[in-house]
């Protein structure tokens, strides 16, 4: 029986408090207008639609996702290349097992999304760190022979940053010389605050190396489990067999609906007003954070997403922090959780697109309350250390 | 890049007519029911169900089947034993991940369900027919060391006939002896339309190794795509784990209609409804048969599910009688196509359940009419073979 790593969902599943990442602000979701096109679609159901869509997904919505990543995102593909899924999961599950063998290197972020870790570990693949700073990821190496890079160039999963134009150029001529292909989660793009939006790497791809995957969990909500990849060509037709072996199709009305969705504008207004609603709840946290977290956690801007992360000052574990912060309901997260090194335990993912101005005041407020006290302990004890020094002696440093 | 055959959906997506098999009755689907049970969830959607649902599904989904299994299939297991699915080709995916590995033995139906043979395939195992008979599939040898049986007990696909209860015995056996596996795909058996209906494989099962999967596809609309699996429990865990990193979990909201659907009785009555409607189109079918077919087809009975076989008469080819067919605008299929060996090419599939006494009678005429040309010019040509023999000359018969 074959044993692998749960993606464990079930903490994603309780009513969000601050500062849970990955939960977008479902409260302001248009339900009404979703359950409006659902019962139009609903009263008029043809035989057709009750039987199935093609395995690739309903034409329609292969359309409309076609003319929003050319707009959006700079993707270059037609409604062809596009496959219909049911999320990111999915999407880098079929890669796997339509490009990796078993001892196949794979190069991942890390911090990077642990989903992705788990897909290619329960494929066998030899899994290699890809260090990230502040450019984004940074360009593997060749030698390893690897056969494919999973990377967030948008919003790196979990730090935020954006991948710089230099890397990308880098990524993709690494992908071309090795014969190697790029797994582009272009999770969180739809979100950015500052400047123009960058477009997706698969825009600079002229060699037919990427592979690009989006989401409509974070942009509408994530029970809906739809998502989609874009293939290049050589590729559409083995991820097809594949999809109408594993699963056939994904689920025709969700498609009508969300297609209707698309093409009577309600996706881009939606998307557009989430992200000045995101941006001012973005810079809420940060002039909170400067006015009570001031010599406590450091806290990082982002210029696109739905998370951040901040840094602890005073030599305060990520893991007692947490724990600290949940006594007081807050809910933050490691960032060595998504590592898979050994690394300074001093990171906190911090989410805020779930809640409201007030609830990230409160929320910010209690963090500062449950981190003092353990930078006062900390301190108590560090006292307490020297204290009990024998003079002459090395200390405990 | 991986190269597997795929399951062909394009056929099954045109307009169905007599007598394409596999599809339901869907005009009698309540269309309207289901749009209100949607409408009134999708009016007061929850922040907590936007958001997800448990890897195995919603949780009074799961309730809802494990009785309805209780009550109308003899399937004893707790609600924690149900993963929910997007259908039966999603639950044999999964399964094989979970306990086939490369160069496995895996016995199959053979004729059987092609999607089945393809995953199996696609998994590496090699794949050893099980002969099928008028008491079902036959019994595994134990000395292949098979890991797995896969069987469609209540109604076998293709050919419609049940198992009977000492196959189900010995199949039980089998497994326990060899420590194998039974996938027990429970396919049609919601509508029996002769004597009481058999309980499922799994209810005798004493030593957890049958593998229960179950599917809506024919009972509400396959574009629905939401099934299931029973498990042993000692499966439970390793396969949440998978589902978790394959694609997280079933949509919710379609998860939670159908919840609402069953608990307030209208899927009962609707299966109660439907095979009312199924066995009078079976009988219509039977009688236009006798009446016209005589001599050219010989259509089976059969006690369960949404379509028969017929053989041919008069050395009529199955794949000449289906083009035949197809320019009268009667689409059957040859039992060969759901056949792994070469055996003799003489069956037809035909499906009832579309289609209204009118549509069944009407094809059966044109049925008649295609299988009858073929059959002249099958004795013309066999006359001219005659009459240019050599007399005293071995002739070729």
């Amino acid at each position: 029986v074959l044993q692998i790593k749960p993606f464990p969902l079930r903490d994603f599943l309780e009513t969000p408090r601050p500062f849970r990442a990955n939960v977008p602000g479902l409260q302001l979701f248009p339900t009404s207008l979703w359950a409006k096109i659902m019962a139009r679609r609903l009263r008029h159901l043809t035989t057709s639609q009750l039987l199935g869509s093609d395995t690739a997904g309903y034409a329609p919505l292969r359309e409309q996702i076609a003319e929003y990543l050319r707009l959006a995102r700079g993707v270059r593909c037609s409604p062809e290349q596009i496959v219909v899924l049911s999320g990111a999961q999915e999407a880098l599950d079929l890669t796997a097992r339509l490009l990796v063998n078993r001892g196949d290197a794979v190069f991942l972020e890390d911090p990077g999304y642990v989903g992705a870790w788990r897909v290619f570990e329960a494929a066998g693949a030899r899994l290699l760190p890809l260090a990230v700073d502040h450019d984004g990821a940074t360009t593997p190496d060749e030698r390893h022979g690897a056969r494919l890079a999973y990377v967030t160039p948008a919003h790196q999963c979990p730090l935020g940053v954006s991948m710089g134009a230099a890397r990308r150029l880098a990524l993709i001529d690494w992908a071309r010389r090795s014969g190697a292909y790029i797994f582009e989660d272009d999770y969180d793009s739809e979100f950015r605050y500052e400047g123009r939006p960058l477009p997706a790497l698969q825009s600079l791809d002229t060699h037919d190396c990427v592979i690009f995957s989006g989401s409509f969990s974070k942009v509408l909500f994530p029970s809906l489990r739809l998502g989609y990849l874009v293939l290049p060509p050589d590729l559409v037709d083995a991820l097809g067999a594949l999809k109408s072996v594993t699963s056939r199709h994904a689920p025709l009305l969700d498609q009508i609906a969300l297609a209707d969705f698309m093409s009577e504008g309600h996706f881009a207004r939606h998307i557009r007003r989430m992200r000045e609603v995101y941006a001012e709840r973005l810079s809420v946290l940060l002039d909170s954070a400067r006015t009570h977290l001031a010599g406590l956690l450091t806290v990082s801007s982002v210029a696109a997403g739905l998370q951040t992360v901040g840094w602890l000052a005073g030599g305060v574990d990520a893991d007692r922090a947490t724990r600290a912060a949940k006594s007081r309901d807050v809910v933050v997260m490691p960032v060595r959780y998504q590592s898979q090194r050994k690394t300074p335990n001093n990171g906190l993912v911090l989410g805020f697109a779930a809640h409201d101005a007030h609830e990230i005041r409160h929320g910010v407020v209690e963090l500062a309350a449950a981190l003092e006290g353990l930078q006062r302990r900390n301190s108590r004890s560090a006292r307490s250390a020297r204290s009990s020094r024998i003079p002459g002696q090395p200390g405990s440093r």
